[in-house]
């Protein structure tokens, strides 16, 4: 097979990835989340995860609600495996928040796993009543210097009218 | 049903969403608004809403208009429920008002309810005559820092040409 | 009919809008631009006009030229009436001029009428010999404090490349 | 001003074009609809109207629905004028109706009126609980050969998927 | 409120429309969808729904699966109303299928409640492994004359390539 | 300069193409139409024009109206020169007619001109009032095998929905 | 987990899905196709595979080449498995051949595999030299009735231009 | 290197594929054009081009033309080579015509090499003077049973509006 | 004809516009550029020209290259005409010159010809080999304070993702 | 042929562009990349990729990735040429590494290479699980003044929401 850039113990922690035996949680469970090593902490860079699949379900009513989550972070000392993201993600399914909550409820369980330098996610939920609701919440570690940024990019997120 | 995010003590106010007998406004009610507490008042963090269902008439010759309407703002205290603004949006089906007005008094009607640390409102209405009114308006609550940012993000809003 | 928002006196001199008689003059007619009353004087905000109807001539050949005029602008007293505005770029129909001259001119004209705190004015023309050219000029008002928006405004315009 | 291609004998019976005092009515008011003669009666073609303003009202709930309809005729004798057809469309306004029975209405007024050729009225509501309804009449005149269209413009009207 | 276009008489077994205390069944409950008296059937129309925020789950490895399901239909005595179809739809959320199998249930479902002269359902599935799965079904009623067009159809769906 | 692949000859009659005392009548001037041979007669094809750079007045309000003229022919023995058309569609710049005239008028003239074998134009005006109109007509030869298509075409060009 | 659709023994056969030790064959290797039961088999519908990730080498020259592979068929017995279909692909990573005779190659390896009644395999591939190949085959089972769609549809797919 | 799926000897009098020492004529040069063999005679399938690098002169005035050449055809004998396909279309650049004789000329040049089954060649050309030109041109070779579809073709690649 | 914005006197150097005989030059002719008196001297305005038709040829292989260049200046005494611009664009047309070069000398010919305040130039060409170059190149008048603006601008060209 | 704008001299050490030979390495191979010297060094411009084409394979399971990689660099003294990145690009085809690594090494390598003014690298690539990773990394050198823009542009290239 391919002339792999990580070693085995390089992916030391990362059980879900390439695992057939799979348990789909569907009851809000950040403990599915895993991490693998930055192996470039030397150098601040950026982080996307674009995920249109998610869906949750109304606080009040019970009815469905659809969405994309994106996440932008710097990663410090760990990274979030992709594949435990979205098993974690998908322990929304049957869980019922506001959208409002549910953005800062995942940024407070990735800034728990990561402790990364800089993180933002921002929810694009599809319209009810006519109405779609977009979050976004962001945080910088007090350790790294992008305190200053937090504001700023809370604005820069709206961009400009088409 | 599902785990809920918020206790039925924190939905408290809110009784417009799921109410099966809701009556539409259609005469400028403000008073419809509703809010729910913000549960992460620690943090400063941004909600859009895009509300493109909007209609209201033309002052002068009673002619019906048509837009959307978006809202950017940080919450303090106070958020505004959703479906609570949808019948707010409403009232305006038979009000009569010129765009740069309307932009304005949403903007001052969400001031008064919610006293957010910032707030924008944008109505990107359809032509009249082969022209489309684009009005903006932003406000900063005094008692928070972005008092630099209502210039700022009022031209960046415009964006830039394709 | 409707609740209006604005009073009979509040209209005051809006002459054009309703009005079955409408000349369209087609010699370059500054004077037909007509103003309202900003009610909303106590705060900066940013009005957006999209004109895709517009139409003027080749100073040198005489052939039509088409394209697209944005007006972007800070009301300060009076702000400009749309039907007027519509009147007034109808009248560059058999103007000749060169498009930088054209985007110029409608903004020195709006700076006359208006005196707002801030304006700019883009012009996006189709192409001619397979070269399109895209005007863009702006002003501020030296009473306000938008002085050192202006060149940044102007590269802002430009955005980035898709 | 201009050379005019219709006469004004060939304009009688257009009343609201133009007319300063136009009054909209909200209440369902198939009577508004005014026609001009076909000019062009030798030939069968087809005329399009494109209309992204109708709103109307839930008939169980009143919450509003927005969508855009489209008509599709071939004209007989009498064609319908697009200004009383705009304040036609906006006497739905205030009208509570099945999105299915909306669009049967519109389409049975426009065959009174007409009586033309052929015809055909498509609905593009905006979703409610996150689906979108889209109807779609049709009708042939029996005095003229398209009675074999009527079922394949309903299916071709579907498109292929993207 | 509203003139009615529907008495209430004409609403009867519309029983989830507008009701507060609606139950969401996640476990394959056909049982949900209601159905309303058709008040065309002297003519032959179509009905689209489009609906984007459908979820199931892999049958194999429980992982979910996102799609749009549209659905186009002839009526003929009875209709089903778009938000018990809503709740029907929900009903697949944590019910696994291959996606070709669930298109082919959706469109036996409809068929058993409405008894409709055409049908047909389309399923556009988001990517699994690199792939997307888009299933077409289609079925006609054979007291109605749509038997030629069911495989004509099947390829019309396709359309051509961008 | 280049290798020509038309000869002097075979472009008599093309004067204004390459011509600076080019003279732009604004009067509706049909005469100003002018043809060059067909090279290619003993075959049918398709030749298309898109023009969206096409603006006239309204006849009863004298109000600008703007969109684009589509023409697709089939040529016979003169086929129309490009330079020559967007003269003659400059000519209806300051002429009065109903857009659903204009579409006739322009294939007429087209077909007086060049007595294609099969001709069809569209205009996608641009909306008044919130309303677009979009004609279509189309004339077949009856030298020629295209009488079956004339009515097919004008259902053809509706296409389907997206 | 899930209530599932498909019993195990539906599934028999299906040994890659949900497969943690699955081999990446690069060698083109159609062996690695696997099917399972049509349960639908008393009825013909659609199934289409978009691909986007597909990659192959030129035959002559050894550099890459990219593109989408769309299949469309209508099954009869067995039914290809989309992992197994991902892995087949896969198996033209190192293999070198002209765009032409690649979608013909998968489409005979899936008539092989399927025998089903309908079967098309569209290739869009990225431009090499300013120029894009995007070649179609079809086929036909002859003991079904869909030999005459077999021109048809190479047709239909080319589409009409933008 | 790649698992060949075609042998040197497939690969006779492919001259210019992977060949370094490419001339570039810009002189009309149908010559430079090559074929190799088609491996699946025994089925139709259509092969598309898309060439949007394309460049000419105008015939009169010298000035240089853009646009985007569509070549579909169904395959005989032989078919053409896609570089050499690029070398013949830039023999264009310095060569002059009318947009509606290029692709006529095209056209015959490619029946010439190939003696197709079927063949189309479409023109999309940037617009001269506010005006596009898109000719459409197709051939049947009078062995194969392609000739009613000449016609329908002319029409089907019109599209419908959008 | 038209009422004239620019005088004959202010159109002095302009030869080429509307000029009959032009020579089209295609060996790389800088000295084919003219300008005209900028009228607006007293203010900073930015004009953009995007030319979507230029062509050129690669130094070592000779193959044809295609893409758009971009300009965006602020004007100072003189202004480059639009149809010299595009003679001189085609003057590269058998130039041969890597993108990163051609993009530096287009700049340095109008930084010569103009001396503007500001001058920018953005080339957009198309991929060769699976990779597409676009550089970008900036300029500013020493005399003049946009300094600051060079680098800012070659980062803020690029964007963000989409 | 052309006039060139590069002497032979100037091309010294670019082998592969224009080389019939070519061999593409698929085991990881840096050591193919090459230089041309910077023409420019006098003036910072910025140069961008974008390589659609991208694929490489996931460390642990082996699977194909697929991806687009946009570098955006200021040159220094050598700049690396196109065609040796393509095949350093294609180097990853049978190489195994995380997307973040990826991205990562990519950079380091062109660092090595060119020692820019300032690089930066962003992979979008396409999704597996329903979600995509998109990883930037960038690079000033300390020798010229771009320290400050690192952080800036890690959020820049972020932009706003549509
Ligand atoms: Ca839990
Ligand atoms: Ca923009
Ligand atoms: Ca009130
Ligand atoms: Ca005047
Ligand atoms: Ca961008
Ligand atoms: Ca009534
Ligand atoms: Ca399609
Ligand atoms: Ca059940
Ligand atoms: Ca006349
Ligand atoms: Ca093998
Ligand atoms: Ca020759
Ligand atoms: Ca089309
Ligand atoms: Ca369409
Ligand atoms: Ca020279
Ligand atoms: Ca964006
Ligand atoms: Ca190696």
């Amino acid at each position: 097979m391919s002339e792999a850039g990580r070693s085995e113990t390089e992916l030391d922690g990362v059980t879900l990835l390439g695992n057939q035996n799979t348990t789909y949680r569907d009851d809000y469970a950040p403990e599915v989340l895993e991490t693998f090593v930055n192996k470039h902490q030397d150098r601040d860079y950026m982080v996307t995860f674009e995920c249109p699949e998610f869906t949750t379900l109304c606080p009040k009513t019970g009815q469905p609600d659809f969405g994309t989550i994106y996440i932008n972070y710097i990663p410090n000392v760990r990274m979030v495996e992709s594949k435990s993201l979205k098993l974690y993600l998908f322990s929304f399914r049957n869980h019922g928040d506001f959208h409002e909550d549910v953005v800062n409820i995942i940024m407070d369980d990735l800034v728990r796993l990561m402790e990364p330098r800089y993180i933002e996610v921002f929810g694009k939920f599809r319209p009810r009543g006519g109405i779609s609701i977009l979050p976004f919440a962001n945080w910088a570690n007090p350790e790294f210097g992008y305190g200053d940024l937090v504001t700023r990019r809370q604005f820069e997120q709206l961009g400009g009218h088409e």
